[in-house]
């Protein structure tokens, strides 16, 4: 078991905990949001302002970064972090998700995937080994092993496949670490990535060949791809008492504020999504009472704050007035202001996640922020 | 004279001078470049940036908050200041230049003109009196006069129409302001329009006929509207000795940098531009040897801030090879990042001229800013 990562509280009768994982770049409490930071920038943010609003780690991309602007280009920056002018951790996400949902003429075999960019149709090759190098390269704290994700939904038979391929590419992925690690070990992590669909069988199976592997932390990958809840939430209930305890537990690409609350009561403790800035260049905004979309004529003369019980920079100097202007008008700061509130709103939601598991009231906080944000 | 507007030193041998201009939202060191924040927000940035980076004033446009949100909207908020976060002086424009320029269908009388909206075809109507009560219910702390502003070209008739309308419509400007300051005397500023086109006995007579209404402040209009310098320059140069000494002169629409630090020699103190941000938006940026296009391929790799001799923020924490990344990948961070450089370059540029006037080094300092911008 890795002692990268302690548990402070696991509530009674149930699994949600809170707990700090250390990286290279900082110590980070859980449960956490990670911000999405694609392309090397969280969109419309800057770095002081996610430090500001109490961000420990963001996400990047190795299949973006690996494009635009190149690994090169980065390396020469002295990796993501410099590039960037962001001193706090990093996850990187492999690719292997992307190739399948953006890439254009991927092929799969045994050894890896070969696809052409969505950008400029150029030829790439992504195999386990070289997933690892890129991210090691990149300088991540946290490094995703390269799996195979199959698109939802996917029979059996393509499951199962896709099970044992992510599981002979996770063994591969840590060897390359192995190796990377004696030439020049930096600390970073290596997480692997469960898959196996909703079968229940395949899923176990999964969880249960990357156990003994040796990972830093373990993934809950292929949800969040389309499935419905009532699919999705069996497959969490069902790792939830199998996950190794005393390593961070990762959902991959959740999700609305209400999803995330009860992932953390299956024991997850890192989350990613481009919901808050996607909804926010959108004109949505999180709210303690629900999603908002500004644009509506009933916001025209508005004074109040997207949310009255949010401290986040934007609730405290602007109204949805001026904010629906903007949007309206096409104006950036519109994309800032509510990427900033949305960013906050589930940092916030975690820390207060994390306060109401120290204390084991994590049941009735759920409940109390689950009725209002649903309006009931 | 007004006691508004102080002068601190005028050059030995030129008009060049140092001064202070008070307004009800501060008191305003010059020269002083204003950033264009048309629609409420200077495009890309946060009030709080403009703050730091010493933004002393900035202007709104009337012809477009009347359009977009509306004056009501802003109203609502409790003018200008509030509805956009911003405590420091607004200069807003009366709208007179966006008429003729943006607005289709618009029909010009003595009493005012009539345009439908670019955004919606709406109709709307403008009169001295309306404009000036408009920009007094925005808040603003100087007002503009409705102008009638001929384009480039005009020829002669047009131009002496032109500055005749002016001088009736700068007069019913200042009798509505006057009936406005009995009501509620907020301090707000009232500037005149100094029209005449390229023919130098219009200007005098223009600038002549403003001189006697008992305005704040005069501004050049009718200038930099696609006349060559050489018909520029000789213009300044005329209404130089002539403009009243003890009021501020505002260039309205300059300019590059040597520009403004040319017409600096000419007695002019203020000046707004969308130039920094909207070249920012297409991926240039000012530099103390000149602009600079990020996507350049020769930038890839680059480790070097925009401009080494720079402290603004941006240049103190990002290189050219990342802004270049964010600019091909055509994230909002770009605009950022280049728009905060090039409001800093000449908000900076116009604090540095005003040192050098102090101490009566401007010659100088102009000479070898502009060498170095030039490549010389």
């Amino acid at each position: 078991m890795s002692s990268i990562f302690s548990i402070e509280h696991t509530i009674t009768n149930g699994y949600a905990r809170s707990g700090l994982l250390k990286t290279p770049h900082g110590d980070i409490p859980t449960p956490v949001f990670m911000p999405v930071g694609t392309l090397a920038t969280v969109k419309a943010l800057s770095t002081p302002e996610l430090i500001d609003d109490g961000a420990t780690i963001i996400l990047g991309n190795a299949y973006h970064l690996m494009q635009r602007p190149g690994v090169d280009v980065i390396a020469r920056a002295g990796g993501l972090h410099s590039f960037m002018n962001w001193d706090r951790a990093i996850l990187t996400d492999s690719g292997g998700f992307q190739v399948y949902s953006l890439a254009q003429l991927q092929t799969l075999d045994d050894d890896g995937l070969t696809f052409a960019s969505h950008i400029d149709g150029a030829r790439h090759r992504l195999t386990p080994e070289g997933a690892v190098e890129l991210q090691y390269q990149l300088g991540t704290d946290i490094i995703m092993c390269l799996d195979d994700c199959a698109s939802y939904p996917a029979d059996q038979a393509r499951i199962i496949e896709s099970v044992k391929r992510t599981t002979q590419w996770g063994q591969r992925c840590m060897q390359r670490m192995h190796e990377l690690r004696a030439l020049d070990n930096r600390g970073q992590l290596l997480f692997g990535i469960i898959q196996g669909g909703v079968y229940p069988h395949e899923r176990i199976a999964s969880l249960e060949q990357l156990s003994e592997i040796g990972f830093d932390g373990l993934a809950v990958g292929g949800l969040s791809v389309g499935e419905p809840l009532d699919e999705m939430y069996p497959i969490l209930e069902l790792l939830a008492p199998r996950l190794p305890n005393m390593m961070p537990h990762y959902f991959m690409g959740l999700g609305t504020p209400v999803e995330l609350l009860e992932a953390v009561r299956y024991g997850i403790d890192m989350f990613d999504c481009v919901l808050p800035t996607r909804n926010a260049r959108n004109g949505q905004a999180l709210t303690s009472s629900g999603v908002i979309s500004i644009k509506q004529a009933q916001y025209k003369y508005s004074q109040e704050p997207l949310d009255a019980e949010c401290d986040c920079d934007t609730c405290t100097h602007y109204t949805r007035s001026y904010i629906r202007h903007l949007y309206l008008s096409n104006e950036i700061l519109s994309a800032r202001l509510l990427s900033r509130h949305n960013i906050f709103f589930l940092l916030s939601l975690m820390r207060r996640a994390r306060a109401a598991i120290c204390t084991d009231e994590y049941d009735s906080f759920v409940k109390t922020f689950t009725e209002k944000y649903r309006g009931n």
